[in-house]
């Protein structure tokens, strides 16, 4: 049986959008009265390029001051404008802490949460005795000098199936806290060490908290070989401490089918 | 003959440091009535751990929103505060965006201006379709590719002894407009162009003017050998625009003796 579909205006179009903030001066990506959000601030570009208000729909909601280097988000739209000029029209409109690399039309059923398979999140770390003004804001400081080698070990840990019940804060209600990561890197760079995480879902604060366990590691205060304890227990008290937003960035999303390029 | 001392006070120590600022949020390094500027804010931070006012001689009168990856001002100070705590001293009473990294006693005579034999500023432009939220207020947009190869060809004409009339802006009086540059380099590295030019002096917006000129160059509207003609003209009209000061960075600053190791 074919169902009978009255539109009243035009056949609606489902946009998806490749973009990146420096989430320093927002207040996370999700909507607050009265608090400037990433999400806000694109809503009023879209609409403002679209000719009606629209519904964006982010890949995560992202804490006050975390960064994206690659975030997507979807929204529905009647508009006719051509793909290929909605990111620039939509950048005309927006501050320049935000930009719109991509967008592409999507399936009606896509959901920039819902559809997706795999998120990367990426912390980074300054470790100098002296801060870095060009990181301030940018990454956590931290006065010493890391043991990466320590942190691998440990980090080998978060890999594969796990209850991630300690390594997060209690927040919005989720089914389960069980998730899938798929890969930690540990990376030295100079002064940055840059904690890269990839899993099939995150739970609230669960990017920050692993990088702060992997703090504690370097410190001594957590060998590599209780993280399986840790797991077990399910005891928050055990994990190491909730890192700086500053130093978060979600660099990756992936979906159930190709959506851009 | 002798001079004769009279010192009511210790002996008075003559300090040098080398710092950083992103230059973002103040109106450049130079005390300005009621606006934030990065030598007040040191001074501010040094009174505070010396235990009386300085006046901090810096390198250089950076512009608002001009940044500084290495940048040397000295002060001086009856404190007796060992050299080696200085830095950390300080950078407790800064805010994060100015960062002091190596102090050092230096000669009585040392003046962070006349002693100075060499500076180094770099400019950078981000060429891309579209901004890098994390290059805002960091480098200049530049929403095109550059002709690095013609812009080379056109920076190996500054390097000399020349009369840079042309490539300023009428600014605070000086007494002559001849200047040595000592090197000009554009490096390219994806989407950041760094243009790095090191001299015996600057004239106001020496740096900025030479570094328009040459976007210019890479548009064809100034040939690379029609530098020399500019620099016999000494037309302003004739040299390229004053680039934003945001893409401007000070990255080294060399005296007539080591300072600092």
């Amino acid at each position: 049986m074919q169902v009978d579909r009255h539109m009243t205006d035009r056949e609606m179009r489902n946009i998806a959008l490749r973009l990146a903030f420096d989430g320093t001066n927002y207040h996370g990506w999700q909507s607050q009265k009265g608090l400037a959000t990433v999400s806000q601030k694109l809503e009023e570009a879209i609409a403002a390029v679209v000719g009606h208000p629209v519904k964006l729909i982010g890949c995560g909601r992202t804490d006050a001051g975390v960064h994206a280097k690659t975030y997507v988000a979807n929204f529905k739209t009647s508009s006719s404008i051509p793909t290929e000029r909605i990111p620039y029209a939509i950048n005309t409109k927006l501050p320049d802490d935000i930009s719109v690399y991509e967008a592409a039309d999507v399936p009606e059923g896509f959901h920039a949460v819902f559809s997706g398979v795999r998120k990367e999140y990426t912390y980074l770390i300054y470790q100098s005795r002296t801060k870095d003004p060009f990181y301030s804001n940018r990454a956590m400081f931290y006065p010493q000098k890391l043991d990466v080698e320590k942190m691998r070990q440990a980090a080998a840990r978060f890999i594969g199936k796990h209850d991630f019940k300690a390594f997060r804060t209690v927040g919005s209600n989720v089914k389960t806290t069980v998730r899938t990561v798929f890969s930690y890197d540990v990376e030295e760079d100079g002064e940055i060490v840059a904690l890269r995480v990839s899993a099939n879902g995150f739970l609230y604060n669960m990017a920050r908290t692993l990088a702060g366990t992997l703090v504690y590691v370097s410190e001594g205060k957590i060998r590599p070989d209780e993280i399986d304890s840790i797991f077990e227990s399910g005891d928050r008290r055990k994990a190491g401490p909730n890192l700086p937003a500053c130093g978060l960035y979600m660099t990756g999303v992936w979906y159930d089918i190709p959506v851009f390029g």
